[in-house]
């Protein structure tokens, strides 16, 4: 049982795009880091896999917006490169059984008083999410209100009348909180509406969300962070314990012991919970990390010769809501032959699909992609999935949501350090809420933050 | 490092009401049994100090309805012995600084017209309530609707038409929950009252859930079934993980690991989720568990020499919902001169007295009970208090509370076994769910389930 014991200034748990942001900041500004990780790898809710053909596909996070400058900075830092995912040719629109196409920058033919409600509802929900302070969404003109009502029960006939309009917002939202409307309150869907721009970015490939994607897969720019960081960063160790002493804190995890003067934890909410603290943490803080679930996506990747869709006229992007895949999107990387299909599945359909065989899932998936792109999806070379609430060292995707009432009476806990351990994450971002840049933000803040505490003065400057 | 190992049948975590009936059943059925508790006493949630002169004074879980018939039951087993709190003397009422006494058995001279909207209100929840089917609250007629509507937003002016009735139904709510209404689903609600035999009982002393205490205090019992338990109770011994393998299963704790064929889990359900599992629990399962925090209960006992209110005519019970403690009762022991009163926050308002220091908290116990008893109440023996979110090993009381969503989407995880691994606790129970007899309950299901699972057909006969 002998385990390693290194001493050094800040021990950052967790090599997630927060944390290798922080370390790498920290490390700039010349302070002594170590960085552990549960996993055998980096990235932690960006992973990259490759197929057996080498072709690298992205299980995780995978998209940057054109807005996410943070994240876009740190990978050109790294000399890491994007490309822009595929808009050449129309989508497909599955409703009722029936396929259809429209470009890009067109409508779909369906309902125009669906479309119309659905227009005036997220011009409501924009209006409204403007007005959320986005370090303090409880100070919000009508939090208590807000936070009191669950997004699903807003989404009631008197605010969005049309039935076609309310499916597709309800689908639209569960797509970004990946769980049943009910379990999200609708100051969280606000919150995060304003730190994402409103909610057409979320929605949208060019200029918003899915925007960008990275050559080579987006765990490169973290693994390229982690090689900076050499041995810094210790691999399959996840962290157990952590003990605030007089003058160090030690975390403790079964390989190894880190002691150091102040410790930044970027792991996920809930798995920032199930950390032993001595002392152990303060009421409210603990109270709000036994509240911060994440949502369940099953992603299936498809991979075929080549991108044969796109030789239909095709962009590989489709929505069918009567689906348990809902969307899909082009991921094909532009330096190989491959075509590859990412499926999405969110919230109670995710679920479904999760109770399914391996071989069930994958069937539905390329029955799918058959429904919506002809016979030729039917043989695909490789077909890859995962469910990221299984994965015990994330428990969740994208991101954790806030209950109704948990913003407005714990979420001034969630940036509040204890005593020498301070926290980041995505979930404690204010711009880029829940996404990669979100979390690289989050790494910024901490580390300044952490140097201020350590005594060097301001925000240091990082190339 | 060396710890002790121990090979069992059945390994049971936590050694309160629920995991010491669990284990009490399991040794009379002459299963060989060893339960792990990680704090330095039994009980978990029901705690029974002793004042510098000997009085018992209960700090968690205190009282016993007529119909709590397991608990009184296992009470009765071991020879422990109820005494009715006190209801001879008038309630005390004060409203807008005006303090006003009524007799117990006729109501305050409040507003009839919100007297009579705060019945109607009653009515309707407990006609909702008795559509709910305990076994399943996700199987009510409405429970999607009810779960995506938080108890906050169903108390609307439209459902509670005056005023003075929603700010006494709110109370009343906070009470049982310990948090801001808009942290609770409707369903969660209507389940809690249902499974208490709607919402009058949890309001009363006579006939309800204040009616009976417990001579020596509530710990009592606990003690009793752990001294018939012997050496088979291992203390100061908190579970850290828990592992599965072929044909056993290791629960670890700092101190010694217990080799099981089969493991009862009845900590609050937070705490459960804290527990490192391998195999890594199901999905639906961490997620559960990662989304059922508890209330923020701060109560303070006050010993005086003698309880003088009675004197006065008063029994010791009083309300006001503009004081921080909004309500007090009468916890006097029958056998001892002293005099007892406890009094009681709840939500926000018990993490306002968090907030305060230890003396601040102490002045405005007392200074709540002179406004309300008179100038006798401000020369106490003793002021004893706790906020139960600050104890490591409960993290909230009186019981974990459903966000909007969470019961019809993870509710059926509450009871269902993973492999070798049981679940128990208050907040599996249907009848008295919540309560201590709830934790009885849940110990006898769970033990009965094992036993089944262990080839002992049908359930025990107890005597």
């Amino acid at each position: 049982m002998a385990t390693d014991r290194i001493e050094t200034e800040v021990c950052v748990v967790g090599a997630g795009y927060a944390g290798l942001t922080a370390a790498r900041r920290l490390s700039v500004a010349r302070r002594d880091v170590v960085v552990l990780e549960a996993r055998d790898r980096v990235g932690g809710r960006v992973w990259t896999r490759h197929t057996s053909g080498g072709v690298p596909i992205d299980m995780g996070g995978t998209f940057f917006s054109p807005k996410h400058e943070r994240a876009l900075a740190l990978a050109a830092e790294v000399g890491a490169t994007v490309f822009p995912t595929n808009v050449v040719g129309d989508t497909v629109l599955a409703t009722g059984g029936k396929v259809q196409r429209y470009a890009t920058d067109k409508t779909p033919r369906i309902n125009p008083l669906a479309l119309a409600s659905f227009g005036q509802a997220m011009a409501r929900l924009d209006a409204m999410a403007r007005r959320v302070p986005l370090d303090a969404p409880w100070d919000a003109p009508h939090a208590a209100s807000w936070d009191a009502t669950s997004a699903a029960r807003w989404l009631s006939r008197r605010n969005v009348p049309t039935r076609g309009a309310r499916d597709l917002m309800e689908a639209t939202l569960r797509a970004l909180f990946c769980c049943d409307l009910a379990e999200v309150s609708l100051l969280n869907v606000l919150f995060l509406l304003g730190a994402g721009g409103g909610l057409l970015p979320y929605m949208s490939i060019e200029g918003g969300y899915q925007h960008f994607q990275m050559r080579g897969g987006m765990q490169t720019v973290a693994e390229r962070v982690a090689a900076d960081l050499g041995d810094r960063v210790r691999l399959t160790s996840p962290v157990e314990a952590i003990l605030q002493r007089d003058e160090a804190v030690d975390v403790v995890s079964p390989s190894v012991t880190v002691s150091a003067r102040r410790v930044v934890v970027t792991i996920p909410p809930a798995l920032a919970g199930h950390v032993r603290y001595d002392p152990p943490l303060p009421a409210d803080k603990a109270l709000l990390l036994h509240q911060l679930p994440a949502g369940t996506e099953v992603k299936a990747v498809v991979v075929y010769d080549e991108p044969f869709w796109r030789h239909d006229g095709l962009c590989g992007a489709s929505v069918a809501l009567d689906d348990e895949y809902e969307v899909t999107l082009d991921t094909t990387p532009p330096d190989s032959e491959a075509g590859v299909i990412a499926l999405y599945a969110a919230g109670p359909k995710a679920r479904r699909l999760a109770a399914m065989t391996p071989e069930g899932r994958r069937d539905t998936a390329v029955d799918t992609l058959v429904r919506r792109f002809g016979r030729a999806a039917a043989s695909p070379v490789e077909v890859d999935q995962v469910n990221w609430v299984e994965q015990e060292w994330t428990r969740g995707c994208s991101m954790a949501h806030f209950g109704t009432g948990t913003l407005t009476q714990y979420g001034h806990e969630l940036r509040r350090p204890v005593g020498r351990v301070h926290f980041a994450g995505t979930e404690t971002a204010t711009v880029s809420h829940g996404a990669i840049d979100g979390a690289v933000r989050s790494g910024e803040r901490v580390a300044d933050e952490v140097l201020a505490d350590l005594g060097v003065p301001g925000p240091v400057s990082v190339p």
